[in-house]
């Protein structure tokens, strides 16, 4: 596949998924002299405003997806939760970066956490429970607090319970809808980074300075670059980043969320894989000459990498349900840069927009 | 007018003009989580591809106007040559900004001149030719070599003609299609820069760095900033901009080309306003947090204006005609950010795309 000829200027790329990150893609996408045709079910996505064209099928109407297929010259997502079958229909069709053999591994944690296991990085403990009656000995690997979260599916804290000091395990089990799931010990972190990087199609990387992360409520509050970290810790994030990047075989942005242990033989132990752009790369967009969302483009593309030098410090918020009122605040502030989604409803716990505040580039 | 409220996140932006202004102001305005409604004649518009909404119709289709007045919440153009009835019609229905009264004395070089003039502004040495035997008088005023221009709709070069020693003027005449003109003075000018800034519908204005151009036939080749220029200069530089913006009593962007003269009394000479954004506006872009497309979107829809800081020094560079095929090459290059307008269609002359070439700001 990577030997397909490159995209070129004029072309039209498929994005599957109309979310924000499907309209940050589309936004670069068009800076780059491409066109994007959007899919989506959602008859309200917010990609659809910024996209020459648009289908609206469910992700399983193999007519419409022959026909998109059809219509584009490369295709690629905005979100990880694509069903399988549908980035495989496609695939037979047309090309398809990420590949969905990057796609599946992270699509179910536990596979996910294995596939890092696998190459040696460690992560906190856990344990599968596939039926009720695991959760015992799950807990007995992982201790208390842990939380549970189910395989499949779960983004922004969704699909998770946590078990702490004194909770009914079955209550937890419960909460989360009896799925198989994964039971993650809840580890003493000083701090989240996390690390987001492109993958070429020749295998060729380059990431972007380590950001540090702050999540409120399951959901990301703030990035700030830098990231309060010591170089060797910067150095070794960025290289966990790498190998997961080679082992799936990624071509496009991947983010690697890290915990960073305050003492301990590890200190640095994977959280979670997203295999797209990532809120925690939104900085990104005003902190350096070229986005997360532009270096997916060129990856998929086949493009070389741009630069992911950075030219200012930055502090991305995101503006969840009603702090998106807070626009008018925002754009009359110096050094902040407002970002909104275009989206008509807001609903606690929706991102709305963020807002990235720049200063002057400090340190390395 | 401008006791309106202010355009809220979510309301329709109408543009009129379609080209590459028109799309990078639709780009700007998305991430402010505005929508665009692009009405152009021109079936292959650029800027439809990243807009939510599109009207195809010539600009005196009243029906389609009114259409157009009714489902958006403001209007501006990306470009001045707009007819004057086409923005009369809309501003009797919609807010429409900049307002017809600071676009029409731009419209005619002869009235623009004239307004620069009578607010005590210096300008080359100039003189109306309405007919041919104009000629000899208004060279008798501007000495050899001299440019003669039409008074209306030219750009980029177009509708003009040199009179060097020795030519014939009534060639020249002859070139321009002997519609009504300027007879210019060539004056011998030691570089060329810009001045391109807002104003907000409250009379505040925020000038970005000034821009040292150089041009090619007649068409901008690049832009540089900063600019070659005194302390004292730049001073008078951003003052002229200011202050013909208030004689407009324009809100938007603006853009002012001023030659810089070697010396004499006035070392500063206004070359010509654009009431818009300018490509000389365009590294913004990559070396400002607030792009001239988002400023001129803030201004309009009645906030306040953006941080006009440069974080980063910049070269742009236009891509004319066959210079996009080198695309690879400038993807491939380190501090550069292609910038492409999705045209089907190359021809000699034709604006493409630029490129932006940054590095870290150097100086004040």
């Amino acid at each position: 596949m990577n030997d397909e000829p490159p995209v070129k200027p004029g072309m039209i790329v498929g994005i599957l998924g109309g979310g924000q990150l499907g309209r940050m893609l589309a936004l670069a996408a068009a800076e780059l002299g491409l066109s994007c045709h959007i899919y989506c079910p959602d008859q309200k996505s917010p990609a659809f405003a910024v996209a020459a064209s648009r289908t609206i099928a469910p992700y399983d109407d193999q007519a419409a997806l022959a026909a998109f297929a059809e219509s584009v010259d490369i295709v690629t997502f905005e979100f990880e939760n694509i069903p399988t079958e549908t980035l495989r229909f496609l695939a037979e069709r047309v090309t398809v970066l990420p590949g969905p053999a990057s796609l599946e591994p992270t699509q179910d944690r536990l596979s996910e956490k294995q596939l890092i296991v696998d190459i040696g990085i460690p992560v906190p403990p856990f344990a599968p429970v596939a039926e009720q009656a695991d959760i015992y000995s799950a807990l007995a690997r992982t201790g208390r607090p842990a939380v549970l979260k189910t395989r499949r599916f779960g983004y922004d804290g969704k699909g998770q319970a946590a078990i702490r000091a004194g909770d009914d395990p079955v209550g937890a089990w419960r909460a989360i809808g009896q799925a198989p799931a994964i039971l993650e010990a809840h580890v003493p972190f000083a701090r989240e980074v996390s690390v987001v990087l492109a993958r070429a199609r020749d295998g060729t990387t380059r990431a972007y300075d380590v950001v540090e992360n702050v999540h409120k409520d399951g959901i990301l509050a703030t990035s700030t670059v830098p990231a309060n970290l010591a170089p060797d810790l910067t150095k070794q994030a960025m290289d966990i980043g790498e190998r997961i990047a080679a082992a799936l075989g990624h071509v496009g942005v991947l983010a690697v969320e890290l915990f960073v242990m305050e003492r301990g033989a590890d200190r640095l132990l994977v959280n979670e894989i997203a295999p797209r752009v990532h809120n925690s790369g939104h900085w990104t967009t005003d902190g350096c000459l070229c986005s997360q969302f532009e270096q997916h483009i060129r990856a998929i593309a086949g493009w070389p990498l741009g630069d992911t030098a950075r030219h200012s410090d930055a502090v991305m918020t995101n503006l969840i349900g009603d702090d998106a009122s807070r626009w008018q605040e925002i754009v009359g502030e110096s050094g902040a840069r407002l970002h909104l989604y275009g989206k008509a409803e807001s609903r606690p716990g929706r991102k709305m927009g963020h807002v990235n505040r720049i200063s002057p580039r400090s340190g390395p």
